[in-house]
């Protein structure tokens, strides 16, 4: 037995953009009840050089619709990244979730061994294949801004615990 | 062709070990030529009831080993995470690294569908799969805590980029 390459995608980026769903709705709760100005969460950063919380969602969306699409070998969908709002964010999540529960498990299983090239024709270009896209490349991206998306939110006090992070699993 | 669990497991903790070593080597150098008190980033936290730097480090690693020990079938090992510098934290992760790569994939793979349970016998208790273990639960911790300790850097001023929290790839 070993795992299936659909299995080690899709349902991950599923149980975490449900989480970072559930984790901004709960922000844009704590702004109304604390007569916060909602861009005072969403555009906060960790850092003056580091994106603010509305960018890191879009980033966390961003992998997990381009890694999927990229092991099934269709064209990455192109998304505007104008969101400015908490219920943007939410509508940006649910086109996400959408477009990759659209992939079917036959889709992505047994494309392990697929070429795949990172910034084509740069000089940061890079050729992975499938299964080291994923593993050593697309997951290690895409929680870097979930948890980055968590911790500007905890670090402005909205009330979130590692049980919010997780979701449900 | 499908993805091992070890595959999936032991080369990804290791890669972003790595990294986590580096990224803190680069912390200790900049408090040294800053003249920064080493602790103010040790026991720097994102939120006063989150945990500092050093406790985020000893948890990453304490997810390595106890993922890859509940994989196999071995008891996971006790550590003290009594480290207080720098130096202690870069043997704590030599020592995670000498433990997880003692794992031979033959003692990991095959191992998807073994029972493990977390908390047992407690109201939290939870019983998974080897796989369901390793991918709804033991990566996203993992991730989250080698995420908080590159995030809590970069927001002390720590000179960081994506590419040191990548590592080796």
């Amino acid at each position: 037995m070993t795992i299936s390459l659909y299995t080690a995608s899709i349902p991950v980026f599923t149980q975490m953009l449900n989480s970072v769903s559930a984790i901004l709705n709960k922000a844009a709760a704590h702004a109304a009840e604390k007569n916060i100005e909602p861009n005072a969460l969403l555009q906060a950063r960790l850092f003056p050089d580091m994106f603010p919380l509305i960018r890191q969602v879009q980033i966390a969306a961003d992998f997990a619709r381009g890694v999927s699409a990229r092991l099934a070998g269709v064209e990455v969908p192109k998304f505007d990244d104008n969101e400015q709002t908490f219920e943007e964010l939410q509508t940006l999540i649910s086109k996400t979730l959408a477009f990759i529960e659209s992939f079917t498990a036959a889709q992505i299983d047994g494309q392990e061994a697929r070429e795949i090239i990172t910034r084509p024709g740069t000089p940061k270009e890079k050729k992975f294949n499938g299964q080291a896209y994923l593993l050593s490349y697309g997951i290690p991206q895409f929680f870097f801004h979930v948890t980055c998306t968590y911790a500007i939110l905890r670090h402005n006090g909205v009330e979130l615990g590692k049980r919010d992070y997780m979701g449900v699993y």
